[in-house]
């Protein structure tokens, strides 16, 4: 039943989720998977839990490397670079339109992003400790632009996948991390 | 009826959007409205449409100077900064499951991400010429990347205002430019 909401999820996101989607996937009838889902709320639930056990679950870089290069592993982990990647960023994407519509969901997504910060900024004061960035470096700043050029990234790579095939993605993933590597020049522009 | 339409999006997303919410929002039958939207698909379509007109009309600041200073200039209109602002990129967001879930509108995604790097790539080349920017800048690729930070900030922002308020976001896109602007430092880690 999991792997029908999944298929279904990644095909029509979730504003393409219904029992009667759900059922169509399966081969059974609507009636039947109404013993499991009493109401759509229900198999909501069931498709962001799933959600979040797949993404938990997932396969991940190794990190043997402090500072930028663990940095970089984990926003690899995230962007859209094979097909199980791509179908689980599609469906976090299409969760957002749920989430902003859901005041406890919305409070999720903000707990997911603030743990995603928290999860990159002890690397980032790592990389600034090692001389990978410079020494005015703020972690928690450059974990929340991180985390925006990453699902930006994202976003822009899943409409136009022939756009943004997975070596170009990591080119300005690298080019991203380099522009932070990078020693402060006098007279930026502001 | 527009302004109705708009308020619910606001609020429900397009997940959101039926014709007894619209009626509700207006105060008439759902009969009355089914005068203008014969089905649901025709009130997505008008939904769009809006989302796309008051996105062309939304003011502007002046883009007065060259380069990065220009790029800034069209970044910051894009970041939820107003009231007005922070609808409009909440409705763009919620627009984004239904468009993955349908290849015209994914198209029309596509070539909208397009549009809004090719609107940059020039200041960006401008930029690089001013020195502004490093001499082996890829201008398409910064496009791609600037556009990337800023949706990706939008989404953080819009799930989590009281972290992101203006200033802080205003704040990270100049940090964000100050290190594309940054010279090559040799031996940025990879």
């Amino acid at each position: 039943m999991s792997e029908a909401v999944w298929n279904v999820l990644a095909d029509k996101g979730f504003g393409g989720l219904t029992l009667r989607a759900v059922a169509a996937e399966m081969g059974v009838s609507t009636g039947m998977l109404m013993h499991y889902f009493p109401a759509k709320r229900a198999l909501i639930a069931h498709a962001l839990d799933l959600l979040e056990k797949r993404t938990a679950e997932r396969p991940r870089r190794e990190r043997p490397a402090e500072g930028l290069a663990t940095v970089r592993a984990m926003l690899l982990d995230i962007l859209p670079l094979t097909a199980d990647d791509t179908a689980r960023n599609r469906i976090w994407v299409s969760s957002w339109d749920l989430a902003l519509a859901d005041d406890g969901l919305a409070t999720d997504q903000a707990d997911r992003y603030t743990r995603m910060r928290s999860a990159l900024r002890p690397h980032l004061e790592a990389a600034r400790g090692l001389g990978e960035l410079p020494a005015a470096a703020d972690p928690e700043q450059l974990a929340a632009t991180a985390v925006a050029f990453t699902h930006g990234l994202v976003v822009q790579a899943l409409f136009d996948p022939g756009r943004f095939p997975g070596d170009l993605q990591i080119a300005m993933l690298d080019g991203f991390l380099a522009s932070l590597a990078r020693p402060q020049r006098s007279g930026a522009p502001r």
